[in-house]
């Protein structure tokens, strides 16, 4: 691999997303991805006693649909990298204790779909792992309770709040060429051929209800370093999609590359948007959650992908880092955006 | 690279720890190390008015003299590695914020030290980055109230507890042969030579008041794994130095290492251990949290390994990765242990 411009990694061997699986809540399988999701729970508990390890266990699954996708048994992972927004990041590392892999824990909050994956990614081209997996869950019960109210309370939401996914991703990464069942049936195998890592950007947004503000110069920041660094424009991406800024972040995005003269209005989408139907759903400026981009990304996007239908994309995650403590101690709100190209075909 | 053995990853141009950097607090320079830290604060809130802030300025601290060491500004790193053990890790957040720099949070528990430094020595090996910065934090203040009682409550603690260490450590790792002031002067590099992933080992223990046997059995998994990778005995090394195991974890550690035939009591030793003299300064097993491996490695270790004092090391930081909300809930404690085979001279 080697460095170009001043922020972004190109991969000269492009390492492959071999498999990937994805697994969702009730909601989220009444929305207009409900088709692309490897499995819907019905029951938000998914049949655990508490909402952490409903989190776990949907997590479990959306990896276990991404080892099959990939053909992979847990034990060939020579590294696992995951994260969540839980408190000490427990929903991943009750995952990984239970398939005993080498692990790596991250935390990028709702951008960490896009930081396992790029971390996998550079562990594959180094040599470092022959197969890596990523990996990134939220669950809107435990995260209402964790960063906002009790659910029995039923605050009112402000039009800016978004709604976290109940929602995971998985992927496997490996060498591109690796032998796989999706391979063998003809489709098209996906690679990263470029990474761009984020820095934090905080204009002092410090309204929990808009995490969308709050992440949207992130994505700026990281999209705009990726373009400049690849010397590339936004017309030559079949897509660029950021994770979670919903409708007012992505609006606030829009209007922040416009400023420096990009515009990528004909090409940008977001998990966030795409996952609900806002209107009939009430799902006020969309859908948030490290499971949100994760769930969107590792169902429909590569599905299409795969179809050939897609075959040319940044996808930049977007996390906000702040904790409920920073929050009531007055600190605004940090975000990050990590961005990754994928190719396919 | 190339992986070796079944867990173990070989560096061929084995990166440099080019600079480090530490910061502790009043109990930690009244204790055996004093004279080792870069800086020790009487103030256990840093001028802060937060307990999280204040560990955000200690660990801005000792990143800050691990960069003055490397001879190298904020804005030459290629990317920053992160976590502690605040819920959202909000005392690195901030201190990468304030640095605008490329990120990547990771959550390790108290192995951060040993996850931060492994990756950033991969990403500089593959060369991802040219200069890579690793951090970690903990305060005792910040931990008991997170994780156990009020300060205020004054509760009575077992033999087996350990006490959070204020203190944090920082290093900065780049291509061997980069020139740094502390070259010029004729100090020895400390390189990066294999480095091992670890696996999160569980066997039950869920008292909170005893991590060091919840995280024992990670830290034997992870020694056992890297010498059978690389057909070595404890005693090609000078030193094992696992992170924050204490009196009562190490024990067992050698305990579980001797059912396997292997015996490290001779070479081994424990950040828990070394930081505070536990009959003075009442501190019971010894000390524990993310600052303490990373406070000890990142000061008195790498000084001894500069001067030539220690030449071959391996450095095996042990992380607990329950969170209060997993231990209420009666799940038992997972353990994971990173390690780092490290040379001077």
């Amino acid at each position: 691999m080697q460095r170009i411009g001043t922020s972004t990694i190109q991969l000269d061997t492009t390492p492959a997303v071999l498999g990937f699986g994805s697994a969702a809540g009730k909601k989220e399988g009444e929305g207009p991805l409900a088709g692309s999701f490897d499995r819907v729970f019905e029951d938000v508990m998914l049949g655990e006693k508490t909402f952490e390890k409903a989190e776990s266990a949907l997590l479990n699954t959306a990896l276990t649909f991404a080892m099959q996708d990939a053909g992979v048994a847990a034990s060939k992972l020579d590294v696992l990298l995951g994260g969540d927004l839980l408190n000490q990041c427990i929903g991943s590392t009750f995952v990984a204790r239970d398939l005993d892999v080498p692990y790596l824990g991250l935390y990028g909050a709702c951008s960490t779909m896009a930081e396992s994956l790029l971390l996998a990614s550079l562990l594959v081209e180094s040599g470092a792992a022959t197969l890596a997996g990523a990996m990134t869950s939220s669950h809107f019960c435990s995260s209402e309770r964790q960063y906002r109210f009790p659910l029995e309370y039923g605050s009112q939401r402000p039009p800016t709040a978004q709604w976290t996914v109940t929602g995971a991703g998985g992927a496997i990464v490996g060498a591109l060429g690796t032998p796989t069942p999706q391979l063998r049936s003809g489709n098209s195998p996906i690679t990263v051929q470029h990474v761009t890592i984020g820095r934090i950007k905080d204009l002092g947004i410090a309204d929990a209800n808009n995490m969308g503000a709050a992440m949207a110069p992130a994505a700026a920041d990281t999209i705009e370093r990726f373009l400049r660094d690849t010397a590339t424009q936004p017309r030559d991406y079949d897509l660029i999609l950021t994770g979670d800024l919903g409708k007012v972040g992505s609006a606030l995005l829009i209007d922040l590359l416009h400023r420096d003269q990009i515009d990528i209005t004909a090409v940008h989408s977001d998990c966030g948007i795409l996952i609900f139907d806002g209107e009939k759903q009430d799902t006020h400026a969309g859908g948030s959650g490290c499971g949100c981009s994760a769930s969107v990304l590792c169902s429909y996007i590569f599905k299409r992908m795969r179809q050939g239908l897609l075959k040319n994309i940044l996808f930049c995650a977007t996390g906000a880092l702040m904790s409920p403590t920073s929050f009531q101690q007055g600190e605004s709100i940090p975000g990050i955006a990590h961005l990754l190209h994928l190719t396919a075909g």
